[in-house]
Parts: C-alpha cells; sequence; structure tokens
C-alpha cells in the first residue's frame, strides 16, 4: 500500500496529458456556441404538434390515438395484399427504414424512390422527397394508395376496419367527439401522431448540444467543426440536419445518371417549375448511419462516398480525406434512442373483412 | 330504501334462476376430469425443451439465445430480398400467421401450403404440415432456404450475420462454450428458443381445466363436450389440441378439390408411403379463432366451415347445427394470452454486409 500516493500521482499525471492534447485545439463552447446556432436537439418526448403562430398550442397527442396509429401502422391488412404494412418499409427495427435501393411493393413491383425514415420526421418541413405532403398525415395516405406499393384504397381500406369490431371500437376511443370516426382522415391522423412519437433523442450530438462535453469525441467535434466549415449546414440544418427546404441535386456538379436517374425530375414532378428540375428536399441526416443506402436513388451504400458526392456535387469541393473520415465520425454522433415498440397484437378479422388480393 | 330488502331477495331470486338453468346438465366436475384425460393446459412459462427419458433435464432456455433468436426472427436480412424475415410470415401480431391462403414469398411466389402459427408450436410432435421437420430448429432452416419464401443459403446467411459485429458478439454470448458460433446451427437454434417462449397460456379452456367454473361459458362448455363426444378429440388432443400425429384428410369422404388438392399427397412426399397418400399433421387450435384461414390449402376463412368440414370428412356424421355453433364457441375460448413482443433494434449493415438481391 506505501507506493499508492505515488502511483496515484503518477496515473493522474498520465491520463492528464492525453486528455489535454487529445482536446487541443477544440474549445467546446465555442463549438456549441456555433452549433446552436445552426442546429436544434431533438426533444425528450413529444405532446403536441403542428403549432403555429395562429395556434400555438397545436394538436395535442393522446395515448388513444398514438395506440391506435401504431396498430394501424403494423397491419399488414391495410394494404391489398393483406401483406405489406407501414412497418415493411419503415422497419422501427432498422432505423425506419427498409435498407433497400427502392422499396418492393405490391406484386414485387420496385418503387421508384429509396423510403425516407419515419425516425424523427415530424420534424421535417415537409413529407416525402419532392416535399409534395405538407404532414405526416398527407404522407400516410399515399403508400396505402400507391399501385406499387400497398395498392389499396381509401374504400376498401374503411371497409376493412368497419369489419372489426376492435378497430371500430378503437377508432371511436380515439376520436370521441366524431360521429362517424372511422374513416381515411382519421386513419392518417392516427398514424401520424404515431408516428410523432417516433423521435431519437439522447444523441451523443444533442448531449454535446445539452452542455456536455463529454459526449463527443474529438473526431467527431473536427467533424462538426467541418460540417460546419465546409458548407454542409447550408442545406443540413435545424433538428433533423436537414428536411427543412429544397436544393437541386448536382448544385455544382451533376453526379452521374447512376446516382441521379435523368428520369425522375424530383419537385418538377410536383411543381411543374423549370427552377425544380432535380430539386430534392435536402435530407435529414439524423440516425443516418443506419439508413443506408443513400439519396432518392438509393444507389450509395457507403456513407463516406456519400460525403464525397455532396462535397463534389453540391459544394464544389474534394474535401481532404481526413475531413472525409471527421464528418462520417460526426455523422456517426447523431443516432440517438431508438423508439421501443411493443408489437401490437392486431384486431381480428371477422366474415365481413375483405380478403387479401396478393395476386 | 324501504324496499331494498325486498328488492335485493327478488333481484337474487331473478340472478339464481337463470343461472340455475345455464348451467342445468353441466356437471363442471365431471367435464374437467374428462378434458384433462384428453388435453393439458399450456404451462405459464417455458424454461427447457426437447426432455426425453435419456435427457430428462432437456435443453434449457438461456435469456440471451432466446434474445438473439427474437433478433434474427426479426431480421428481413436474413432473406436473399432483405424483404422477408420469420415475422412476414409468422406475425406475432396476428397469432403467428399471415391470413393468407398461402404464403407470399420471393418474387412474389407464392408458397405450396398455409403458414401454420408458430405460437406454442414448441408443444407440436414434429413441425410442417407433413411434419418433416423434428423440430423448430430444423423447421427455421426451411423457409430461409426455400426458393418461393426467403431464398437464401447458409453460406450467404453465415456471411450476413459475420459481417455485423453486433451479431457476432450476440453469437458469442448466446454460444459460449462454441469456438465458431456463428453458424447455420446455431442460427436455427436460436430461433428455436425464442419461439419456445411464444406461447399463449392463460385461455378460458386452461382456466377452466385448471379449477376455474366460471373462466368457460356454458356455451363453451358444451362445445367442450360435443368436441370430446363427437370424436375430434381423435385426432385434436393434448396440449396443442392436435400437432401430435398424422391423419389422411378425407378420413371418411374426401372434401373438394379446392380444399383438399391433388398435386399436394401430404406426408407422402415425405415418407412416399402408399399409406401416407393426403395424410397431414392434425392440425393443432390452439388461437384457431385468430389463424384464419384454415387447412394447409388455406382455402376456408369460415371457422363454422371449416369444422363442419372436418366433421363430415374426417367424422362422416353431419351435426347439428347447435352442435357446430357450440363447439365454434368452444374453439374461441382456446384463445390464450398472446405474447407481447417488444421489437428488436436490429443490428447495423457494415460495408462488407451482402447487399439484398430482390429481383
Amino acid at each position: 500500500m506505501k507506493f499508492v500516493p505515488l502511483l496515484t500521482a503518477s496515473c493522474l499525471a498520465l491520463s492528464t496529458l492525453p486528455a489535454l492534447a487529445q482536446t487541443a485545439g477544440i474549445d467546446n463552447d465555442a463549438l456549441r456556441e456555433e452549433a446552436l446556432g445552426v442546429f436544434d436537439a431533438i426533444p425528450s418526448d413529444m405532446t403536441a404538434i403542428k403549432q403555429t403562430e395562429e395556434n400555438p398550442e397545436g394538436v395535442t397527442l393522446t395515448p388513444e390515438k398514438i395506440e391506435l396509429g401504431k396498430v394501424l401502422f403494423f397491419d399488414p391488412r391495410m394494404s391489398r395484399s393483406g401483406l405489406i404494412s407501414c412497418q415493411t418499409c419503415h422497419n422501427v427495427g432498422l432505423g425506419g427504414v427498409d435498407g433497400l435501393p427502392t422499396s418492393v411493393g405490391h406484386g414485387w413491383q420496385r418503387g421508384p424512390r429509396n423510403a425516407p425514415t419515419m425516425l424523427n420526421a415530424i420534424f421535417n418541413a415537409a413529407q416525402f422527397w419532392d416535399g409534395r405532403a405538407p404532414d405526416l398525415a398527407e404522407q400516410a395516405k399515399g403508400p396505402v394508395q400507391a399501385s406499387v406499393e400497398m395498392s389499396n384504397t381509401p374504400e376498401e381500406l374503411v371497409k376493412t376496419l368497419n369489419s372489426m369490431p376492435e378497430y371500430v371500437e378503437a377508432f371511436r376511443t380515439a376520436f370521441p367527439g366524431d360521429n362517424d370516426p372511422v374513416n381515411f382522415d382519421n386513419f392518417a391522423a392516427a398514424i401520424e401522431q404515431f408516428e410523432a412519437t417516433l423521435i431519437t433523442p439522447n444523441s451523443p450530438f444533442d448531449r454535446f448540444l445539452g452542455g456536455d462535453d463529454a459526449a463527443m469525441s474529438d473526431q467527431q467535434k473536427r467533424g462538426l467543426q467541418a460540417f460546419m466549415d465546409t458548407g454542409c449546414t447550408g442545406c443540413h440544418y435545424g433538428v433533423n440536419l436537414g428536411g427543412q427546404d429544397y436544393h437541386p441535386f448536382g448544385l455544382v456538379a451533376k453526379p452521374g445518371a447512376e446516382v441521379l436517374p435523368e428520369g425522375d425530375t424530383g419537385r418538377f414532378e410536383v411543381t411543374n417549375t423549370v427552377d425544380d428540375e432535380y430539386v430534392f428536399r435536402a435530407a435529414p441526416l439524423r440516425n443516418v448511419e443506419l439508413t443506408a443506402p443513400y439519396f432518392h436513388s438509393g444507389v450509395v451504400w457507403d456513407l463516406r462516398e456519400a460525403v464525397q458526392i455532396m462535397s463534389s456535387s453540391q459544394l464544389g469541393t474534394e474535401l481532404e480525406p481526413e475531413q472525409v473520415d471527421d464528418i462520417v465520425v460526426f455523422l456517426g454522433a447523431v443516432t440517438g434512442d431508438q423508439p421501443r415498440i411493443d408489437h401490437p397484437i392486431l384486431p381480428v378479422r371477422t366474415n365481413t373483412t375483405p380478403l387479401p388480393a396478393p395476386m
């Protein structure tokens, strides 16, 4: 025991030196202040959505709507085939995506674009790669009806819901003021409420923003600094590091046709405005290390390659390899706590439930 | 308040009379004794499987194997397409089935037979409609490789597992004595352990067997009595009300070709024995009200119709409509507590993970 004080002193000295070296050149307070001017942390939980100046309280989330939305989200009988649910392409266990270049839908058809994650999607200014849906409720109505996705109709879907007493009761409970609660709008509103709870707080980045210097490694901090310095934050800012506005893919230099297929003109298909040709919503980057493959075309599997393509096509710069490394490592710091979802027990069909039509 | 005693007396008299009438003719103790000679209750939890005379302790279930099995069960990357997991056809929210006549697999191909539930499948004497797999581990190896289901190979699957450090670590933890734990046998063994936990205890029927007279209604009790009296228990006995042995479908009278397609000769395809033509494992009936459509052909959606087909084809009797009603209502009493599964967060792919091949 007699050497303990000496050993302690040595250990302190030894552990202090590398720490000083590691943090050399990084001013945590200055970095945080700069980052807080660009980004916002994900809140720890959600109680309301759609707050506006006219309606500052917004729409309150209720446990009944959230629970109903969860059941609907997981129910493959919302599709014509009886096989495809929201969860099929927006897997809560896979960062909210399907991990495919573009999704496989009804009849094994391929969708035109990579499935975006629904995790934190509530923080996007609009939904879909071209922003054609203003909110998650409007978004939820799309895939259900798309012939290459769930290939259902609102009429058949409502018939399916009405055929199961458990659904009828759940809609009544979730929408108590509504005389005719089982309808397509409420279907979409319930899914929106569930999806609004699918947020991923508490990432190392959020904890750093909140004041915890030790939450991010030095390389992650250098990556954050590079992410801001090189101009990535021109598009990837806010709570979702993206998802806020629209930019031409290939602003400076168009990437190859594999990454940017000629046939998909992006937001032009929504606005029919020449300025919107090959314009897409800036991809939200939360949990991006979980959501490969990347871009609307879904052809790039390596996050490093995606960062390089972005820097050359959007910024017109060839980043130094160390900068790319740092930015990729920083992007690993925006992975938050994934939502833990108890798989719902779905309502039991009855003899009036429409039969699945997989063929 | 002065009429209270009188009212109470009247109410007692009124409530006693129908109760007496309802239970008239039902001797709960005798019914229970007879039923316990035929059936067993589902245990409240599982700690070991595969107990034999030589190995009475069997194989112990471990939390690490169960958890790994759960992750594998939900991971669509176990399929060649990256789209189909065990859960796709054995949905924990749908009584363990997909609710389709026959399953849809790789490339939207249709499988040849209706997907049986994995709930309580641990209690079956063998797996698949023709009993060709002796246990759930052997079963788990089938769909993964079947070209019309997940269309993968053991080699690709092990490559996928080895590409993700989280999987490698989980296999090491689950199979601590194993030098090379990431292999196809351990993949199957882990899924078997998870599936062994997917039991549904506590049904009204189980509670009645356990001594609770009030757990089943009088009609359910009449149905149970009819189920035994009419000979259903010749095949549907034991803990799973079936799943124990093999019988020709159409023992007395062959049902129509839609219900019993000529091309599927059942266990004959396993044993190549003439006696096994159109022989199938007696369907386990636990949670049967949740597992429509019925039979290996999956063409009958109405449980009432299924009961009628069984009675004419297997017993050679036309049951009275009331008997059919009673039996169907009794079958509603074998629905137990459905397993509540926290959806797993799946391991993150790496740049060495094989790409999905949906086409």
